[in-house]
């Protein structure tokens, strides 16, 4: 029986654990953590992602390796794909894990974006804000997750405001400065591509976000055709450029027509989190596949879905489970303020069944605010 | 968090702990088996259902119990009952492990179902045998499965002959003679009720068995709507009589329009494995719910759905998973002639993309004779 190994244990792998065990594999997950929510449905090793030791005792233990946790540091996982193989492979998370290598990855594949330059010093900002233009945003190249990391310029005086917060972040993690875009909304297309270069993609999904933070999704998105198209096209043509294998996800943001990147997510992601009980295959059971040589799951929607996150503690799961369309998925996590604890998929067959249940659970819930958004887009 | 102990550690637990993680509850299962397959999704205490010791351990771990083994001994149930809530309730379990039991209370209920007697020596079956007529079956009262303990009495000869195969069962495990019915199809209803007494079922679903071990499912089951009603209404006062919680099974046989009951399995059932694929809640996540004390979840068939059973060992997993339909489930046990493995669920919309996928599958994997009835019936 082959066993998959986990760099982290989060959410993420819980769910891949739970969606790749009817496949028939075993899994280890390995996280710094001694209670990663995880190690509730998978053996755990606790242990750094750069203690060699800990790498090689998890090396030993697995056939194949992938990711819950973006951030594992690119030696780790180099040096893990000379034991065993690693997917996505260790160079396409290097380029994901850099705000600055993927975008111009992105720009050297023709996907427009907004524009963004490499910063390393206060006169540069203050440069590229000049032929930016404000507003703009400041984020750290590496390990932003979340909206952390980021500081947005309104005007001339937050040049110093912007190098007082991130500018001791140059030598640790980098910098960039991006153009603020006026999106009327936000989707993002989550695909796959095998280990045989067969690419699939769900369809865009609408995003929402809260403080930095991802709210409710809906799938499908109300996009237009041409904008559906030109999501999946760009996605294939960085899975294929990366040789990428695996799900992973594309932010973008929507002006009237235009579609831009915001970036790259080389694992499942949140917003692809209504693909366990509305499509044909969840994101989670179709990574597997990938990583395992496996044919892919059909990526299609099935009728309406929304996803609503749970931040900071579960609420009350009755009011998600009246709801026929109701599912629940709860992390196991202890509660902590901004946590992300779990979250909701609602399904119906047409968008309005899909608002009205929306409707009823965030009244039952005391949450208006989280699903009118949704609810009002599916009424447009 | 709540933890749920489960007893019996075999593929039925294993998918209750896949799909009744996501509520936010923990698992632990009892099996006297060390490779028990559930062992490798949730904890797994290995021990003796009759061993005292190794129960109040178990009971000591858990705040609620339930079963993936019919054949605990009541005893222990009972016991267990006196330390933590038991769902099914023992007095259920016990009636649903004995065949004279459980048909004496189809019986009361207003059930149909074909003549049946208790059988204490030979010469009580040769009287009986002569009341019902030939064939008729001889069973073990108690813990019978797969037609395992079973002979079927085709001509006079066979009374000395199934008394020799059975007669030494009659101190240990009681034995049953039952009328043969010479049905034209079998189907069950899975169906599930709540701690709060709500009830639910799901739409008939067809049965094909060889060698008395179920082969292939396809739901909904091609019945009447009278048929559908009446196997619902049964179900319901079953449930209703043994104030049962959780989902349980009943198998029926179809002779014309009529519909008589054969048992009743107290668990999630083969019958209800396709419900993980192509139903909106399927009957494992149910089956928590209810143990829960939570809202029950749709029951609702998501067009056609067919189940089929894989015995002995896996076959090839690629050729259902190149259909976009195909959903693979891997119990992860070691191959065993005759052993339940595995199986495979495909999903349609339409009745004719089902039986033309099932063709597809039958023929890539070398088994058309398994799917050809379910063909046939699809196409009918
Ligand atoms: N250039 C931009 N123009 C306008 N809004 C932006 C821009 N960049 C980021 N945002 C807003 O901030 C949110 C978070 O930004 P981004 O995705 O870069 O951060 P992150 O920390 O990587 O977030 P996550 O972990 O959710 O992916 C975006 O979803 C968007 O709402
Ligand atoms: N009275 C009967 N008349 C005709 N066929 C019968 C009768 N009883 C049993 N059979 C056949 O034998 C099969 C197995 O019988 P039964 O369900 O009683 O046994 P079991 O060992 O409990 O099986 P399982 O574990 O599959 O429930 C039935 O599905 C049916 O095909």
């Amino acid at each position: 029986m082959i066993t998959v190994g986990i760099l982290g244990g989060g959410q993420l792998a819980r769910m891949m654990v739970l969606a790749g065990a009817p496949l028939g594999v075993r899994f280890v997950v390995l996280d710094p953590v001694a209670d990663a929510c995880a190690g509730q449905v998978a053996p755990l090793q606790v242990g750094a992602f750069d203690d060699p030791v800990a790498l090689a005792e998890f090396a030993a233990k697995v056939d194949v390796v992938t990711f819950d946790f973006e951030n594992v540091p690119a030696a780790s996982a180099h040096w893990l794909a000379e034991l065993k193989p690693v997917f996505p492979n260790p160079a396409a998370l290097a380029v994901a894990q850099d705000r600055l290598s993927e975008k111009t990855l992105f720009r050297e594949l023709g996907i427009p974006l907004p524009p963004f330059a490499d910063i390393r010093s206060r006169d540069e900002l203050a440069a590229r804000v000049g032929e930016f233009g404000l507003p703009c945003i400041l984020k750290t190249r590496r390990l932003g997750y979340d909206g952390k990391g980021q500081f947005r310029l309104r005007n001339e005086a937050d040049i110093d405001a912007a190098w007082q917060a991130l500018g001791a972040q140059v030598e640790k993690t980098g910098l960039i400065l991006e153009g603020f875009v006026a999106f009327d909304r936000e989707v993002s297309v989550v695909a796959v591509r095998g280990r045989d270069g067969e690419f699939r993609a769900w369809p865009l999904t609408g995003n929402w976000h809260v403080d930095g933070v991802l709210s409710a999704s809906l799938a499908p998105a109300q996009a237009s055709a041409a904008q559906h198209e030109k999501a999946m096209s760009y996605a294939r043509r960085v899975a294929e450029r990366l040789d990428y294998v695996g799900v992973f996800a594309l932010e973008l943001f929507c002006r009237g027509e235009e579609l831009l990147v915001n970036e790259m997510a080389p694992r499942v992601h949140n917003s692809g989190h209504w693909t366990s009980d509305g499509a044909e295959t969840s994101q989670f059971e179709n990574h597997i596949r990938a990583v395992l040589g496996l044919p892919l799951g059909d990526t299609r929607v099935l009728g309406h879905v929304c996803m609503l996150n749970w931040l900071g503690r579960m609420p009350d799961v009755a009011a998600v489970l009246v709801e026929p369309s109701g599912h629940w998925h709860d992390y196991g996590k202890s509660p902590r303020e901004g946590r992300k604890v779990g979250h909701a998929n609602l399904r119906e067959d047409s968008a309005e069944a899909l608002a009205a249940a929306l409707e009823r659970v965030g009244a039952a819930l005391g949450r208006p605010a989280q699903v009118a958004p949704v609810v009002e887009t599916l009424r447009r």
